[in-house]
């Protein structure tokens, strides 16, 4: 019998690369999420069980008297837009923190048994200086997205600390990939294909982009570094590209001479530099491995396929 | 009309007491929470309407329906204990931090209108060092108790900052007085009654010991000075009193020559000293008045009619 793998979001952008990698190590990946999966596209992703549910711990439990007990638990569901979420901040709430709460109590009935690895944000820190950002620097999330991104990081302190569950925490920085349809790739292929390569901003923010396949690996990897310490690690590649940078390389694959114009007009709240310190990742032996010239290139033949450009 | 107060947790043992106040003040007072309430005991309580229910957005949007528009919401429904937050993490969580993310929510839908009071507690501050605890002093929790309330906290400045709820936290110390089952009085009382007046601990440990009526007179008044800053102030007396000189005290009131005795054996996670710095407090004009020699001598009263003593 293979071993067992719950991911919640599993339909997600990143889950969906989570259970590809957890499947080619040999697990059977049950998946729960929201929607309609189809067997044959979800198989291609890995994932040999889907559930189509609200996340609760009676969800949980019923899954695992049908599949069986699961060895590690990758918890992708929750919010995942600052807009979103100050939008609807009662249902942002109520995907990130209640379904972490319902997650890590399913895991304490376990007894140790089962190891969870939480997907946290580098919202989480919010207010930065502009140096390469550690995992102890200071959490002074400025959105509600953010602060529900600590406040299920507590939640998982709480359960490491008092019942020992296994547990670890990736704080991911600007994750990026085919699949993602929205933030600023996502936004710039929709105005290259338009004709107007326009932005707001001065194109100067810098951020840590780190592709959706690295960081699935890192969210893997995380599973068996989990101890009832909770070891937190950043997710990133450590090196900063601007905005800037980032738009006139895309510009330069859809379409040669297509360059980004910036209103020049700094956003309010938007952090000037954003870089993860990586230096944890490094101990734990994990280096991201997409080029960013390769990965935007594949980003826009996905985009133009899905588009039918 | 009246002017109308909605308190969660009505029923409860500082719940029942913020609607006495509030009721005196003229507000007509509709309570929600758990169990049934008879009328005529209720009405005692200055409660005029109650809500047998759980708390959610809908139950409160439908006893607005009812009830009308209310001006202030006190919370004081939540978990009331470490020990069932570490047998009964979930529930706590629910109790503490869902109903103020629907609490909050119910608020931002006010636009402004509707004052939130969150009695807090002196929990939040975990690892102390000794000196009065300011409100700016570090959180670090040290129970899912008081994770939760922090978690609470986060809520309302959430909901503060982003959405200019009118708020304001109140951060309660030992919290006693006649209709507490439970806690350090209840069992000196139960051990005073059965002749064995022996206690764990050192009796070293010091506690302010702010009373029910008091901590009720600083929940109503916070709604006045609740504002989107969300200001947070201690409720407390600010003077420590040990265990030992509460028991001391409680034991003579009881009976001539009673006096506890201590196993010596620190408990571990008892801070030695938990006492708040008062000052804001002060600036609200707020002075507790109970004194606590009267106060003991009340519970007694109270604990004895209630036992049949």
């Amino acid at each position: 019998m293979n071993r067992l793998a719950l991911v919640t979001g599993a339909a997600g952008f990143i889950g969906r690369h989570v259970c590809q990698i957890l499947h080619g190590q040999g697990y059977r990946v049950v998946g729960i999420g929201y929607g309609d999966w189809p067997a044959e596209e979800r198989r291609v992703w890995g994932v040999d069980a889907w559930r189509n549910q609200k996340i609760s711990i009676e969800v949980l439990e019923s899954m695992t008297k049908a599949e069986g007990e699961p060895e590690i638990l990758i918890h992708c569901a929750g919010g995942s837009s600052v807009g979103i979420s100050l939008e609807h901040p009662r249902r942002d709430f109520e995907q990130t923190v209640v379904t972490t709460a319902d997650v890590l109590e399913f895991a304490r009935r376990r007894e140790g048994r089962l190891t969870v690895v939480y997907p946290s944000s580098a919202a989480v820190y919010g207010v930065v200086d502009g140096r390469p950002i550690s995992e102890n620097a200071p959490l002074l999330p400025a959105s509600p997205y953010g602060v529900h991104k600590r406040m299920a990081e507590e939640l998982c302190q709480v359960y490491a600390m008092n019942w020992k569950v296994p547990l670890a925490i990736v704080r991911l920085f600007s994750v990026y990939g085919p699949g993602l349809r929205k933030q600023l790739l996502w936004d710039a292929c929709i105005k290259a294909q338009a004709g107007n390569f326009s932005f707001s901003g001065s194109g100067d923010e810098v951020r840590d982009w780190i592709h959706v396949s690295d960081a699935a690996v890192l969210l893997v990897l995380a599973a068996e570094k989990a101890t009832p310490v909770c070891p937190v690690v950043n997710g990133g590649t450590g090196a900063g590209l601007t905005v800037k940078d980032v738009l006139c390389c895309l510009g330069r694959l859809w379409t040669p001479a297509l360059t980004p114009n910036f209103s020049g007009k700094v956003r309010h709240g938007d952090p000037p530099c954003y870089v993860a310190d990586v230096s944890s990742m490094h101990t734990w032996g994990c280096r991201p491995e997409a080029d960013i010239g390769n990965a935007l290139a594949d980003y826009i033949r996905w985009f133009k396929s899905e588009r039918g450009v």
